[in-house]
């Protein structure tokens, strides 16, 4: 039988996954959908003969088996909050809460109810190119690591993106994977300011963020939203006796006018499109298997929460700030 | 509704395909199974629920709505020229048939039945790499094509592997993708012979082909089946004002003593698998939407076991054999 | 007529400079040599047919007509101050001195002398990669700068090598290199301590130094002294409209059991030794010519070496350290 | 004692030497120069400091040490047996001889001489890449070699260029560079035409070179004269258990506008200028030491010679031409 899914929130990123678990991967349908907007929801319904369900009845409704949160950041906790207490699988868009508060509610929630229901949509573990670098690290190709160089740009961001925004939505990518890199916590942010881009009105970009972790590895991580050039995502790991390094994913190298010339992603779409596919992939056949999920839980999306607060608050601060994280709760051992 | 698929032949290419059509992709489901060996075709039945039927019965069965054929390369034309008269659309790996003649039979059947039914499993045509390769082609970015130079390397073959296979089941993928990357046909071919490598046993490896096509591009295609460091796929285009090549898809860079290390794939699965899914996506896309097949049809598949039959006689005699192509049926114009 | 050189210091850089002027470079003769060891400068000079002169002498005596500085760091500025104080022409291997105090007499007795006599090894000024990197800067290519992330990677370092070494051997490159590239001073440095690697005894090593220069740019700078793999410099530009970074210059590239793989440099030799001709190759042509030296000045040498004193007190602190600069004399405006 | 070094021919390659000699590398002067154009030679002599003789008389004058001949092709054989008459070093560029008969005629007055005199200046042989690639293949890095896949690709050629200037002035790079990298002659050789480019005028450009070496190993060499994008040289042998290819030898990388892109040489002389320095250095260390020259000797211009004609032949008749070559002398065993 495939997995009846419920969908909240028909924005960009809520058509893109109900574009992929409708044509694109199998043993899924979308059967329910829920948005803030009425009518948008419900054309998205129509096209694909799915009903419209405000968020929590459809969270509820027996015909919905799992439930994807694709709306507003805002609202994702108190969606999360209710799957729980359906007790059904729910995939969360991230972030999983927007404040360190709302995370610990649901680590409780979770907790409470004794088994790990949620999955927060953190892509960039799924990528083959960030699995490969991993699995370098892990096999001990390159030594224990020292340090992680990392570099995150946008060719450009919408005119309301703010500081915050940079962080939160931004570097929370790179907040995520170290921690998941290194299976280890980030315990301290610096954010530091360099000579801001003319391309970027009033932001404070770029920004040099510098995460130190548990194990002692040091992370500093580049962010530039107004890069203007492409989308570009960069990791290199030193390890005691080597580096692994992100590769270039080129399909075609064009030598032309004096220049060899491979070309850069335009967009995050183009360059983790395919890491989309396998997280849904993987979170679907996991659910209808009847497993626990094995993306991150609740307890990375309180986590990276807790260290995207810290680090807005080195970015306004420019100081160092300790990332205070609550003891990690047992379920999530 | 989804599409349901009958698959003849259940060895390892047929068992991926419906692996990929059961667990990958949406919209189509495997319903009946055929086999020389029954009780591999049970097997494989069983595991996904579907029934075991002789090849013919399973083509004219009301319950199939489209055909993929997987099974010897000898017994292709035969089911294909079934799936004609029972008017369903049928997916048949390489070859479409093992000589012209077969081929020429499939072409005048599907001709006589008014509608192009046929797609031939030539999958480079759904590679990231050569689509962007074709793209920056027909762009213009390099100028009108001149040349191509290609090097299609395995790093082993069975001991059962012979001179003959080393063309029409190595270097056909060539021929057919350069017959698609500059819209014309092979003219004439050559095949010489290196030094043959000791790790070849007897036969002839590597060979070099020379493709006339009839723009006048001249292609030269090593052929490696014993190379022993892995799977690599090279091919570049020399135009009026340009080159454009296959890119170098590397996820992962490491440097360690003194090096510094990209990945080579092992086998065609790992170089290729992206392209095997997005082929039978499109082509489960546009059956189930009732379309005309967009992929590599009969007269492709006719094109290129004509060209790798002249190239089998280039390589038997050591001379240039010129192509004798029957002229283009209507349908395929 | 060719230039007659004095070369004081006849340890490894010394004899690698003698070798260059006699066996690789036209226009110059070493006609003196210097060392604390006279034994070994007597050696040295009897190769070559050159007489062995105390340094002080040396620098005087009417048949030099230039003095090549290659001692022990600490003598380096006494040395200079003689050679000004004759009025010649003195190229002298980095540090220029070992305080800022003593850099900031030289600076003085040049000034009083009214002419630039001095010239400070800082080689990578010269590197065909750093000059092509400096030249798309200077063309605009990549739009205002506004960040640079470098990676000063030694496969091994002696035993005696101390933190401070780290520093003032060391990152003094990346020092003089940024200063170089973006025409401004460094402002204040930061030093962080990564986990240090097990290779490297009682080193803190690597370690992330972060410049802050007057026009607002951020350079980050790894340096790692003992990274195992090899010798491996990294410089990438963050521009306003795109990135430049230092190209791999890798002669050959091998494809073997799974891997893709190019050669990295073993030691700074392998990777600056074409810097090194041509630095001196400018340097001799420029002298012979009579022309004031183009190369790293007095003052480059003095305010490399007060970054440094910074950049050890911000690794020994812990802290933000500011760079206390001189005025920038007349002269070297 | 530095190398006195009389030059015949003050072309652009005549004058480039000079300067090398002169201004570049230490142990040699030009003392004599001579040109058919004796204003010309009278002003490149005047610049130096050198006399002005005829070609003959250049070479037997005591005062020239060594020759170099940078004159016409058709003239090279002439002077190269004069200097041999004379007794003197001999460093000839391409061509040794401009026909076999020319060049046998050079090998028995050598012979006949009994010490090798003469050196010929193909240069790639001294260049970073071809040298790495050659210690790789010596090393056994890859096995034994199978085939070598070249490219020489010109942006431009002037109009005056011939077809035959194709193989004798172009082609016969690879020629020689096979016959060095692989320790064996060639055989046959067969030469096809691609499509013309419509940047070629009359010229049949590109062509694709099919050289038969001795111990089996099969190269092809495109030859492309109006490329228009660059100059690219490029090769790749393909061995038993791997292969190893010319690097890429990029100062820069630049990401701007969608792009990743990074140089390719404007022309031969920015390609391989280090190479041009590092032959005339070797040929002046060994002829002032007294040696014997160990760079590419007569036997080796002849046998460049001889293949050129073959291929020639081969372009003219489109046929397989074998080389028709004489037994090796015993000097040159």
């Amino acid at each position: 039988m495939s997995l009846s899914i419920g969908v909240i929130g028909t924005g960009m990123i809520g058509r893109e996954h109900i574009r992929r678990l409708t044509t694109v991967l199998s043993g899924a349908r979308v059967t329910a959908v829920s948005d803030v907007d009425d009518e948008l929801a419900g054309r998205v319904a129509a096209a694909i003969g799915a009903r419209v369900l405000p968020g929590t009845k459809l969270i509820t409704d027996p015909s919905v088996d799992a439930v994807l949160i694709c709306s507003w950041g805002g609202t994702h906790a108190e969606y999360v909050l209710a799957a729980i207490a359906a007790g059904k699988p729910v995939f969360c868009e991230k972030p999983l809460a927007t404040t360190s508060a709302a995370g610990l509610r649901i680590l409780e929630a979770e907790s409470a109810y004794g088994r790990r229901l949620v999955q927060v949509g953190y892509m960039r573990r799924y990528d083959v190119a960030y699995r490969a670098l991993k699995r370098e690290l892990d096999r001990g190709t390159i030594g224990a690591p020292l340090m992680m160089h990392c570099a995150h740009r946008n060719a450009h961001v919408p005119s309301f993106y703010t500081p915050d925004d940079m962080i939160a939505d931004t570097a929370v990518h790179e907040i995520d994977m170290v921690r998941w890199m290194f299976g280890t916590e980030i315990e301290a942010v610096r954010v530091l300011r360099p000579r801001p881009s003319s391309h970027a009105g009033e932001l404070p970009d770029p920004l040099l963020l510098i995460l130190e972790l548990a194990n002692g590895v040091l992370a500093d991580v580049e962010i530039s939203v107004n890069a203007q050039y492409g989308y570009d995502i960069r990791g290199e790991i030193l390890g005691e006796s080597g580096t692994a390094a992100l590769g270039e994913l080129s399909p075609v190298a064009v030598r032309r006018t004096g220049r060899l010339t491979t070309p850069i992603p335009a967009d995050w779409r183009e360059r983790f499109l395919a890491a989309y596919d396998v997280e849904l992939r993987e979170w679907v056949d996991t659910v209808r298997a009847g497993g626990v999920v094995t993306g991150p839980d609740a307890w990375d999306g309180y986590a990276a929460t807790t260290v995207s607060a810290a680090a807005v608050l080195a970015l306004r601060t420019g100081k160092r700030v300790e990332v205070a994280m609550a003891d990690r709760p047992r379920l999530y051992r």
